[in-house]
């Protein structure tokens, strides 16, 4: 299988490094910066780079695009009159719904598009990080089209295998919007609280006493800034009312911060529903 | 130097332990749990258990009460009456106004107090997950009232050098102010975020798709139930602004979720700020 990967950053490499002992696989690779094609060259994330964008979609089987989601629009109009009949097309954005527009608008009817989502990363970006083991044990999400050719689904699922992921397929919608939950308020969570904290006069002062907690529900405010934007405006709909179900969840714990049987309740409630979850995903992980 | 920690859970344990090894000192523990005493004594976090709080109190240089907040009241009135003259009381409390007041008013004159709190902790609790090196590298916040004598300060100053931790003295209120925003109002947001996601109705289809993200944001939510509702009693006043601050901070957000400039430089601000806190955070601890 012919493999083309446009966008070389974390997510592209780490798949191509996880691709890379695999016999089957052949992995070539493309990036509009030229160090992150050296990269992945130097590290094995590609076999080999293409000249260019329209000689990355002519060989391929799989075309998986990998940069940040608000470029894609763009390379779907440069892939799509070089893809051969029969390519699938898939790519690893974090919001569906309107990666999946565009290739409906911007594809040739003669290639199937897949839309996907590896539900891994890390707060740092670009090939340096990248990890062959990065996908192991997550959740891959496919979001297919109605109509898309099960040989089609059957090659993608192929690559999600190789990568160690588990495929989980769903609705775009029904993806952004559980996303826009556990993945996109989490982030602006960390985000904000990075930004009334430093940006408060008496900062200074406070600095010294940060310790892990602040580090870790903060972690996700070092992530890649451009990624979490695009995100933001391909979901603002879906994120909009979970910032303003926080905003309420905060008033309602300030009302009821000298309520010591209220407290009990809440924190016992998150921890055990906390708990609950980590189980289950441990579970997952393991079957 | 005759020290007893009373409360052996995971701070009083790991405390114990970071002294086990060092001449010098001689732990004596006691705790309300007969488990907890007998989990210290197998794990050597103390070298001998006190038969009763009086006898616990009697013999010690240094009482270090490792309890959760809301005890502490009750064991200052026990202890009192026990502790010989020049003795040196700490703790290791999570706020230090509420502390340094029932100390003043229900421990003897001839004992010193000094407010002490490790930032140092694990969403765990127990003696089970005491470390020796739990506190190492940590900052050690500690709140003397005036007039404290300076040998008690050394004392305790030693105790914690012991540790591996950063001896930082503040006063009570400006180190309560400075906690709420760095350690109380993550724990807030992190029980929050738990709460609101597996509190909605569509939590069961949501919860496969949670990954490490939602995993490190929500991680304090598992903390020690009853610890987390005895800082916000004990706290709130300073706690309710930093809540209010971030519900505005979310609505701002939600306000701007289209924006792509405002979107770029928030999360760009955000990533710089907190790497400028890791650096400097990173700095201290290689001091």
């Amino acid at each position: 299988m012919r493999v083309t990967i446009v966008g070389l950053g974390l997510i592209g490499g780490s798949i191509g490094l996880a691709l890379r002992g695999i016999d089957g696989w052949l992995v070539t690779g493309w990036d509009q910066d030229p160090e992150a094609v050296a990269g992945a060259l130097a590290r094995g994330a590609i076999a080999e780079a293409a000249t260019d964008i329209a000689a990355a979609a002519r060989g391929a089987d799989i075309v998986l695009i990998a940069t940040p989601p608000l470029a894609m629009r763009q390379v779907f109009t440069a892939l799509g009159p070089h893809l051969r009949p029969g390519a699938v097309v898939t790519d690893v954005a974090s919001t569906k719904s309107q990666v999946v527009d565009w290739a409906q608008e911007l594809l040739p009817e003669h290639v199937a598009f897949i839309g996907g989502h590896p539900l891994a990363g890390s707060e740092q970006s670009g090939i340096a990080h990248a990890r062959a083991d990065l996908l192991r044990g997550a959740v891959y999400c496919l979001t297919p089209a109605d109509g898309v050719p099960a040989e089609a689904m059957r090659s993608v699922e192929a690559l999600v295998a190789a990568t160690g992921s588990r495929p989980l397929r769903l609705a775009p919608a029904a993806h952004d919007a559980a996303l826009a939950a556990v993945s996109h308020l989490p982030f602006l969570l960390s985000a904000a609280l990075v930004a009334a904290t430093t940006g408060d006069p008496r900062w200074p002062a406070m600095a010294p006493l940060a310790a892990t907690g602040y580090r870790d529900v903060t972690r996700l405010g070092s992530g890649d800034p451009d990624m979490h934007r695009d995100i933001c405006l391909s979901n603002a709909a879906a994120i909009r009312p979970w910032l303003a179900a926080m905003a309420r969840e905060l008033a309602t714990l300030a009302d009821r911060l000298e309520d010591p049987e209220h407290l009990t309740a809440y924190f016992h409630g998150a921890r055990d529903q906390r708990n609950e979850w980590l189980q289950s995903r441990e579970e997952l992980q393991t079957k």
